[in-house]
């Protein structure tokens, strides 16, 4: 029988769902401080050049769905949902496919869609719970709505946050990318529920649940939801947010779960904020695919990666990811975060 | 039929070999010139405080390799492999996997070398042919070693150029990393070169390099490697070299073939840097496993990850990559730089 924790330079972790297999290396003996960055990359636009502060008067068409603040006029929305000038999946045919020499092609047909809060300043993590619950509100009414559209399979929901982590415009904003294929990692995912569930009669998302509390490491938990820090991870402060009780469709949130998975998040992406003085981050819904076929296997969560590392020539030319602290210690740095 | 060139804002483009899909989205209409960056982040390290510059002097022990220049004294030695001093992988026993909960784990047993060049400056697009023949002549010597060792079925070789692309160190250097176990992207790119063997009685890459050399994406060829802009990129500006003879081994590659490699290397990556102006990159060599298995089937080869943009929510919640730019475009721009 193997100890607790490991004397080796590394340990290779199989991922329970993919089979793909992450290496923990701690051999630099990184502690969770030595993760907090006093220098980011700085990624700043005043109000005056901002494209999301007033994205009407910048072209943006009206909103898909607004908000507004109570008892305000119109002038003061407090979130609001536009089509992305920019799109990367657009009108198109999705019901044939054509084929290019040995290849087979699809048009990029779907749709993109930005979410934007009021604030040019306010971050995800800075925002009340009351205004994260808006913004899950607003995912779900825009997937609610997106779904039943045609050529729309599967529908992605994400937020990137910092230069290091990919956004581009600093306003705060979420993006849905709605599109008519099941993605790569997705299908993974999907494939290995499907197979746990053949052959051990159970969820393989639940038993992960149940040994993260029994080990220990979990950040945050309430009613409804629960947070952890994941033993296989993708990167080091890698974050998961699960339904407690087996689900497998995020659009499904009920409006009591919705306050709660809102305090989970405001309290995870809180934590990370204050413990590691503001890291980039990406975070994005894995729920089941909306193509019509049952996915009741599946178990709908939210996967928070914080921006600790770049992917290099090892990463990219392997698949295997590398995270430089165990989760334990992230576990236990986290819960200590107020 | 499919006309060529598409209409629409993006394009979905099959895999052939792994099945996934990437997205064509050229909406923002970006030309080759957009790529170039005049400000990079710097990667500055000044000689008397580089621990490449005397890696004896820095504690790295014997080096495992040395080469000297022609007819020069020890102290002016050419190249040198060293071991990490803070390796991904270390001596450990692979012969046991260990259970901790559901999870399956394996010690982190390998090896991890660094293969560095003798000028604190030229990087490997700026050296002359001759040495980059040597530095794959030190690959190979050194995978020949490894592949023998315990614990070694997969070996990584590869090289991250500018802090965007992951170096950390300046000062010129590969990295070769042997360990126990396939990696995930290599698994699936076995598993599909395999089953279309199976189905189509031919090699896929054979296919494939047929195809791009009809289609004109092709950049750079000699009498025994071809490089080209895939049709099917996993991001802007990637270029792959070829073996045109169909082998499956890398480190089977006589005298002669590795002049004429090194010739494709020199090539290709002296256009990107002058075409991109010095680009931050990745490379890594893609060839069969080392654990005594048959994979005549499979096709090795070398792909070039140009630092086109960062990897957010979308990539990493999907898995689908994006390349803002026509790998026609690619092929077209990169024949004309010298």
């Amino acid at each position: 029988m193997r100890t607790k924790g490991f004397k080796n330079v590394s340990e290779l972790r199989q991922d329970l769902v993919s089979g793909d297999w992450v290496l923990i290396a701690t051999g630099r003996g990184k502690r969770p401080h030595s993760f907090v960055k006093e220098k980011r990359l700085k990624l700043e636009q005043p109000i005056s050049k901002c494209p999301f502060e007033d994205p009407q008067a910048t072209g943006h068409g009206d909103p898909l769905l607004i908000y507004y603040g109570k008892g305000k006029s119109k002038k003061e929305w407090s979130l609001q949902v536009i089509k992305n000038k920019y799109p990367a999946f657009g009108p198109g045919d999705c019901s044939i496919t054509h084929k290019e020499g040995p290849y087979t092609l699809m048009d990029g047909a779907g749709f993109h869609e930005i979410i934007i809060t009021r604030d040019h300043y306010k971050h995800i993590h800075l925002l009340p719970i009351e205004k994260i619950e808006e913004i899950i509100k607003a995912y779900q009414e825009r997937y609610l709505a997106l779904m039943k559209q045609e050529c729309v399979n599967y529908i992605s929901i994400f937020h990137n946050h910092g230069r290091e982590a990919g956004a581009s415009v600093p306003h705060p904003h979420s993006q849905l990318i709605a599109f008519p294929i099941i993605p790569a990692d997705i299908r993974r995912s999907l494939k290995g529920s499907k197979e746990f569930r053949k052959k051990h009669k159970r969820c393989v998302h639940c038993l992960m649940l149940k040994w993260e509390r029994e080990e220990g490491r979990v950040i945050f938990q309430n009613e409804y939801f629960i947070v952890y820090a994941p033993f296989v991870p993708r990167t080091a402060f890698e974050l998961r947010i699960f339904p407690r009780k087996h689900k497998s469709n995020f659009e499904k949130l009920t409006k009591t779960e919705r306050k709660y998975l809102a305090e989970a998040v405001s309290t995870t992406l809180g934590k990370l904020y204050r413990g590691l003085k503001d890291p980039p981050y990406n975070f994005f819904i894995h729920t089941a695919p909306c193509d019509g076929k049952d996915y009741k296997f599946y178990h709908w969560h939210i996967e928070i990666l914080p921006k600790t590392s770049i992917w290099a020539g090892f990463e990219l030319g392997t698949g295997i990811e590398i995270s430089t602290i165990e989760p334990e210690e992230v576990a236990k740095f986290l819960r200590k975060v107020k």
